[in-house]
């Protein structure tokens, strides 16, 4: 029963200082994760009060609804992404990606380099910091562009589709990430080869179950007369891909996110298709993602605040100048003027839901317990990635508002499209905003 | 990781089995249960095969996830019990629903008394057998009279409020139950009076708040920003009386219950509310009843069969003998013809998913754990109850089919009823066949 309490309480938590959040004009996510953090506090100096919270962080059923966080939240990010949308991206999207994508890779792995301390983990350690710097978060720029009316300019579609090829670019990222945390702390070269070969095996075996099995399977669902078998199909699906992942050395969450991804309209019926989605975003938005969120914030210490205060500067400005470099630059030389560009750069700068899954699949790897005793930095280290996390996200929302006050909305459309999107798309893009 | 493994196998088999029940004009849960058996003779016998499924029945997170299973079964069936209903059951219903109830009642504990060994919990043991066998369930019979097309009769309409007010009588029992089995073994009469006034005060407080606050906070539901609130909103007070339920010592399904039967149509807007009627519909069919009865089905020992056959025996004649004549006498006796009143006999005789529930909080609660070496009877009491409800559950539709055999649907209707109900009807109706 202890289960249903502590979901009530991070609910609760999570909803309100997430109501708040969005209409202070940020993301759900930012008040979520506060939510976390000030439940992390009460707990750290009430624990005797609320001991069943207070023992949370190590509790088995607690890591398993997180894991089912990170499952549901990975699965709608794979349903958001349209792959033909990835087609689409133009040569342009794709070097705006690229840019930012390896630019704050490069300058938080020179952070780690330059900042860590010795251990058999640096490496790895310095890894972790160049990817979740590098992770760009789709759908809180988004939702920040849709409530701006600015989703439809030219700056919006590109910064999505940049987004959008940096989100691929990045569990690619993870998946090495994870790969090297599993294989031992330095790899050698026949165990990057046998890791290569899995990684291929596991895209080859994904790619022909989505595009053949799945379409077939999904016209034979139609004919079953158990009650809520689509959705079952869909869980089921993304399940069978995050246990193959996990079984070829991936982290399941790349299943997860191919599932949602290879769930397209022509799998079943359009109108079963819209359902099964409307289901799904309930489970996560109304559900999990609000809890994973809390556990997040659970995790984060204030003491990284206190004991590094200039690591933790140095990682949100390595973070903000990686993005507004990384992406801004090759944006402004493909002809964009320079508000345009820089608002490329401050929009690729959000991270959201997925730079805080890269720390939690780091934290319970185990990348933060070496060396021992681990010293301020590594000690830290958890919580102000989490916390560069919040800042840049917060910066978005403050940072585009500020570049555009005062500026008629959509100066490159017709006033047709000034008009909001129908209703369906337009839930459709807040349903990513968390 | 493992849990998302443990899901998909035990999603894979439920679904697959319970199609297959569903195609051979059986209900889903008979399927799903004997799935939940197959893998728990699969894992007896070769447990080491499968190390995690192994241990399945003792991991604090598949108990967690089986609690949510109860949790969502438990807010779907007060979603589905609409309180109208209840008032409009007739005084014949009341007498067919009490006399079916209270005869089973009473035929269980008189085996339990006559069969069970003495210890300081056979009392207990005696009333869990008779509360087992006293329950109805209203989803199988509302399945079953729906697909043979006799829903919409006298008998039809009969057998749904007797059963409806079954249901509501077994909550009770329930919770008198679950008193009994916290407050001690032979509660004396101080014990039993702090628990009816925690009884009276639970419900005075979850009637007050559905019947003031649920449509105030509801009408207010609207005005809020944040993504899927309707939702959480649903979720969140069902936590919240679940949580108060167990506080004041009763088990957190009551709770559960109450939020579905409070969170009427006029709580919120109407189309909200199919909304979130779908959305909980899916968790609960399409993923957490059919998880949850697997692990019912995983713990039943077919020792039960062999080591103590004719107390198995015993359990099923009684249960079935309880409702046909119990249920059945009286609908004679307010002179409906031999046929329809064996039909209402038979319709009640279904136990279905508040049997199982009752059976799963028992085991949980060590109530066959005593006298140690507990003997035959009590090592099997377990199994002989669930097996009490595949088999019952089992008989109503062939019962039923071959009570009808050959006969008109709708002999006291006009053709027009015939017709199937609307499609949201119809949808709603096989909801609650799980």
């Amino acid at each position: 029963m202890e289960v249903l309490y502590v979901l009530l309480v991070l609910l609760v938590a999570t909803r309100l200082v997430g109501e708040v959040a969005v209409r202070l004009g940020q993301p759900a996510l930012v008040g979520e994760l506060l939510a976390g953090v000030l439940l992390g506090i009460v707990v750290t100096n009430h624990g005797a009060a609320f001991p069943v919270l207070a023992e949370l962080p190590d509790d088995p059923v607690f890591d398993a609804i997180t894991d089912l966080g990170i499952f549901f939240l990975m699965l709608m990010a794979g349903l958001d992404l349209r792959p033909w949308k990835l087609a689409e991206a133009s040569g342009r999207a794709i070097v705006i990606a690229v840019g930012g994508l390896a630019l704050p890779l490069a300058l938080g792995i020179g952070v780690g380099g330059w900042l860590l301390p010795a251990s058999e983990l640096r490496s790895a350690q310095a890894l972790f910091i160049g990817a979740a710097l590098a992770v760009t978060a789709v759908p809180v720029s988004v939702g920040v562009l849709l409530s701006m009316g600015r989703l439809d300019t030219s700056a919006g579609r590109l910064i999505v589709s940049a987004a959008i090829v940096d989100d691929v670019l990045s569990l690619l990222l993870l998946a090495i990430l994870t790969a090297v945390l599993q294989t031992g702390h330095q790899p050698d070269t026949a165990a990057l080869l046998t890791l290569a070969g899995r990684v291929a095996l596991y895209f080859a075996i994904a790619i022909l179950i989505g595009r053949f099995l799945f379409p077939w399977l999904g016209g034979k669902i139609g004919a079953l007369r158990g009650h809520e078998f689509e959705f079952s199909f869909l869980i089921l699906a993304a399940l069978a891909y995050a246990v193959l992942a996990e079984a070829l050395s991936m982290h399941f969450l790349i299943g997860a996110f191919l599932a949602g991804l290879f769930f397209v309209r022509n799998t079943i019926d359009e109108e079963t298709y819209d359902d099964v989605f409307g289901k799904v975003s309930a489970l996560t938005h109304g559900f999990f993602a609000p809890v994973f969120f809390a556990s997040i914030g659970i995790h984060v210490s204030g003491e990284a605040l206190i004991q590094a205060p200039a690591f933790l500067a140095t990682l949100v400005l390595a973070a903000t100048a990686g993005k507004l470099l990384g992406a801004g630059i090759p944006a402004r030389l493909s002809g964009m003027d320079a508000r345009d560009s820089l608002a490329v750069g401050i929009g690729m700068n959000a991270r959201g839901a997925v730079e805080l899954i890269v720390a939690d699949v780091a934290l319970r790897a185990g990348l933060f317990s070496v060396p021992d005793p681990p010293g301020a930095i590594v000690a830290s280290l958890y919580s102000a990635i989490v916390i560069t996390a919040i800042t840049t996200t917060l910066f978005t929302p403050i940072g585009l508002k500020w570049l555009y006050r005062g500026s008629d909305p959509f100066p490159d459309d017709d006033a047709q499209s000034a008009a909001p999107p129908p209703a369906t798309k337009s839930d459709r893009a807040v349903d990513v905003s968390t």
